[in-house]
């Protein structure tokens, strides 16, 4: 009740500048989240490439009825399992530290799914240890686990609002995405040389995979910057690019006996096959850790700015609001009637009792320039943003087949493409139309 | 280095179900951080109501000279500082809680434009007090304090993530944006009446305050539910529109002699056309304030749901990781050979010495709902979003014209509308070309 009520306005106002200050604070643990992600991205990476070895040797042990690849399979499951584990230490430091994230929600739910279907490795092993198990169901369990995985890695993608990083969480989702594809190749590739044979549908799936890449690799290319499309180019160059196509041409007409006469039996070239792919899968592992490499160092360098740029901000306010309480004393001291209670100063006017001029121009300024920074932001963004709507919209099109009509993932993508061709129109837009009669389908 | 690595192990492997119980805390503070938003939005609307009837009255007393509304502008001045104090002590309350929530950064840097810009609101009144300010000027240097408070307005309502709130959002949105030209066309007209003349600039000013506003209530219409709709019929209906509309006319055909002959002094028909304006500005404020309450009644609603949900899952994961527990007992008495090591339920399988059957099947379902429900409502929320992107697009493209060719803000939007009229396509549709040439632009 003795209280000033003057003293309590003043105290209740809020000053611009500490708005601004907030709004860099944000951006630091925006960024901050971005490179635990990161960090959370390169352990997922190297699962997953475990998991896509082990996969491909399962196949040909499988293929082979149990004669290759038993003692190598022990080894793959052991380098997978020690991965796994250091993905399980990252999700106890992410979950312990992202707690009300943009679209944590979202992030969780799909954590929570990739440990879920985690849970079904040991199992899966036993059954291919006891040859109880078909190749083509091997391949699908293997690559639930790796798309549980992926979806976490597409969500990481989801959230960066820094147009570089977007870019580049873009073009490695995307390669990620083709290698992936590529592995599912060799594992389907290993379990065909091995029987020996091919039949249609393993031919077309195996076309399928080979498209896929591509549409990968081109979305790949198109978001990566010129260093990382170059060392895709070395990467591939190493690889014995004509033997991968002569092997693929062989295994998609389906017709394997010219192959078998004169190159032996057929476990010899599923071995041949799965060094093959092998050596041109860890290629792209190169290539996607030179990415990982890229997004710590990307999210290094912008949080340094944000901080340094924080700094630099707060110390300026600091010296202006110094010089403005000098002013005021200043000013306190000319005659009432000077004139001096309102200041022009540019476009703007300011009340000597708020603050001075320069402090309200540094103000104008810094405002100014966050939200340009932010708006051209997110323009930038907006472009990168497209290439994972895409997607988005051409999952959520499979999604609605899968239940609509009681599919596979496989042929409700198979019947998007088969549309999009029929209807001379581009994969995303039939994928839209199909979204857009969601309703009317139910 | 005594420890047991199996218990390690066990120790550092996360569980599926402690990340869905992290993906519905996300969604719980995601709603937390809405309902602080729809709290904040709520004293914006009111902040905004009092400023642009200041906004109007301040007019009227420009136009006359200083004749009229001298003494109640005394009174809109107190009622305009006593919510602009609630303003400030809910932006305290923001700022306290706020941190590293989803698009703080953009949020925040609104926050201090407009915390910035209502710093002028003292030396603008002193200056109408002064009359040594032009009415366009004054309505000019209003209506951008009231644009930085709807730009944060626009921000929340871009970070809601639940459908129905954000589409309740954006009719809210697009209402207080009508209002706000309906406020805009309050003021121009009292400035123009009481002067007793529109020029030809102030007439075409006029019908695109007019054409804007119904633009925002179309949209409003088109987001809003039946009862808010029901209620804007009701509340329009209880004004007198004939009569606006007539004033209207009157006004943007620009020749007063007739109205002035017949009906007095030019300042009885300002007071007239301020009074009717008023009365429509106050009807809306109903709706606006229904819309309001809405929104504080949905976020509890859902807030609720939310945490009932979430306590529903802890006990029924709880309950099973019970029962899972005593079941390992039980299975660790089976024999070796009882093929119990793996079990088979459904389309999965799992080991006995993770989770057992029930709570496999538990988490698939929790999982598969939380991941449908959060991709459903991003389909719906797309929806709602459109409308927010076309006016990020719109505003973009204005502020490009703006930069480049040097234009005021209304004269970029009317250069977008005859661009628009000129190709015979949308507003929209050229704004996306306009920033697509961004780049062209430098």
């Amino acid at each position: 009740m003795t209280a000033e009520p003057v003293d309590k306005t003043r105290y209740d106002k809020p000053c611009a500048t500490d708005f601004i200050i907030a709004s860099r604070q944000c951006e630091i643990d925006d960024l901050s989240h971005l490179m635990r992600m990161g960090q959370l991205v390169a352990v997922i990476s190297n699962l997953i490439h475990a998991l896509q070895r082990e996969r491909g040797a399962s196949n040909v042990h499988l293929g082979s009825g149990g004669e290759r690849f038993a003692a190598q399979l022990d080894d793959l499951r052991a380098a997978s399992d020690e991965l796994a584990q250091e993905f399980y230490a990252a999700l106890n430091e992410v979950a312990s530290r992202t707690i009300g994230v943009q679209s944590g929600a979202r992030l969780f739910s799909r954590i929570a799914h990739a440990v879920h279907v985690l849970e079904g490795l040991e199992p899966l092993r036993a059954r291919i240890r006891a040859l109880d198990l078909a190749p083509d169901e091997a391949v699908r369990q293997y690559s639930a686990m790796v798309g549980g995985l992926l979806a976490v890695v597409f969500e990481a993608a989801d959230a960066a609002m820094d147009p570089t990083i977007s870019r580049l969480l873009v073009a490695m989702f995307n390669f990620m995405q083709g290698k992936e594809l590529a592995g599912q190749e060799r594992a389907l590739g290993a379990a065909g040389f091995a029987q020996g044979e091919f039949d249609a549908a393993h031919a077309e799936r195996l076309s399928d995979l080979i498209d896929g890449q591509e549409r990968c690799f081109d979305i790949f290319v198109e978001f990566a910057d010129a260093e990382s499309q170059a060392l895709w180019c070395t990467a591939l160059g190493g690889t014995d690019q004509a033997e991968v196509e002569r092997l693929r041409r062989l295994a998609c007409t389906g017709n394997l006996s010219a192959l078998l006469r004169s190159e032996g039996a057929s476990a010899h070239i599923a071995d041949h096959w799965f060094l093959l792919m092998t050596a041109r899968i860890d290629a792209m592992k190169e290539v996607e850790d030179h990415l990982e490499d890229q997004l710590q160092a990307l999210c290094t360098e912008r949080l340094e700015q944000a901080r340094s740029r924080l700094a630099e901000q707060a110390s300026r306010i600091g010296a202006l609001q110094q010089d403005d309480a000098t002013d005021a004393t200043e000013e306190a001291e000319l005659p009432e009637d000077s004139g001096s209670f309102v200041v022009f100063c540019g476009a703007e006017r300011y009340s000597s009792e708020s603050v001075s001029p320069r402090l309200g121009r540094a103000i104008i300024e810094m405002v100014h320039d966050q939200s340009q920074r932010l708006q051209s932001m997110q323009d930038e963004l907006n472009a990168a943003r497209e290439a994972l709507e895409e997607r988005k919209v051409v999952e959520r099109a499979k999604a609605l087949l899968m239940k609509h009509r009681k599919l596979q993932e496989d042929d409700a993508h198979r019947l998007l493409r088969k549309m999009a061709m029929n209807q001379g129109k581009r994969l995303i837009d039939v994928a839209r139309a199909v979204v857009s009669m969601a309703d009317v389908l139910g």
